[in-house]
């Protein structure tokens, strides 16, 4: 299509990337050929490194490079409180908040059964086992305040309750920092019923 | 930040890309490791390749793997129309329309002073030479319709002229297919004063 075929593989290669259309591939390889050779070269070895050396946690699934991840090592951990995140990118959210010192498991995902992504794909039974291995007292529903993760989350809740765990979820309510007039309704009804 | 230091350096990799931020690449980095490994590996090759082997056609500066790309070399072109595009990506719109037969002259750029693109950087002295060449009887402007792309042809055209060379510019007007209510007023009044 162009007048050079790593040119077009490029741009091809770049359309696997979640979001990214033609027009923006194109945006991207001419960025990178024209203005930041050194970036395409960097990003060449990040993908091939983390290709090769990512795996997944054995305890709590997130992406390590190791078989277990340093905060499942961590002694320092609080291995009472389990808390349940849908990505890496959530749990890492968690961890900038200083606020939680237990321990985590990450589906890597969320239900959603059009999409093909079930119990299995979210790994409830390796949850279960974990959540049922006598240290953990409480588990800490973290998936997001969207459909998807709210069905997550209660179908998580359900199986847990069943074996006698006590299932928490975040509190949902009026962000830090809001004026009540720009908060929307839901947000606000939440925040009501769930006042302390 | 993450629990894994190739995530972290990959994250930080694909936020180089124009238009990806932080929540951007976090996003993709996730689907590539946790979907799409393969596509991983795809593109580091890609960018390696390209990084390594694609260079600018000595004739018409478009990205190429040879010293002159294969439009410039191609017998069957007309060598008396010069078409000035932006990009490589414009070059190849034009050339799906399969209306113009001529070479080109890529600025791989247009002037932006503000971000430092000046004549230099679009290589005007360049495209001056080539269009001076003896063969070239018209230069076609088809840099984009907006304002850096307008004073870029305005420039371009000055210059060109004043060696007496034949200037034309793409025609503005109604998109073929659109229903006039829908076109914006500056189009139609384009139209209007560009009327055959
Ligand atoms: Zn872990
Ligand atoms: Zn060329």
């Amino acid at each position: 299509m162009s007048s050079s075929d790593s040119l077009d593989a490029l741009i091809q290669a770049l359309r696997r990337l979640p979001g990214v259309g033609l027009k923006s591939a194109q945006r991207m390889a001419f960025h990178l050929l024209q203005r930041d050779r050194e970036g395409a070269r960097v990003l060449s070895r990040a993908l091939h490194e983390a290709a090769g050396s990512v795996q997944h946690c054995a305890r709590c699934h997130t992406f390590t490079e190791a078989g277990v991840c340093h905060t499942c090592l961590d002694p320092k951990r609080d291995a009472t409180r389990l808390c349940v995140v849908e990505t890496p990118a959530d749990q890492s959210a968690l961890e900038r908040t200083g606020a939680f010192k237990g321990l985590y498991f990450v589906l890597m995902g969320r239900l959603s059964p059009l999409d093909g992504v079930g119990p299995k794909e979210i790994g409830l039974q390796k949850l279960m086992e974990r959540a049922t291995n006598g240290a953990v007292q409480e588990v800490i529903l973290a998936t997001n305040f969207n459909a998807e993760g709210e069905a997550t989350a209660h179908v998580i809740s359900e199986a847990l309750k069943s074996r006698g765990l006590h299932v928490t979820r975040l509190a949902r309510g009026v962000p830090v920092g809001s004026e009540l007039e720009y908060v929307d309704l839901g947000t606000i009804a939440h925040a009501l019923a769930d006042r302390r």
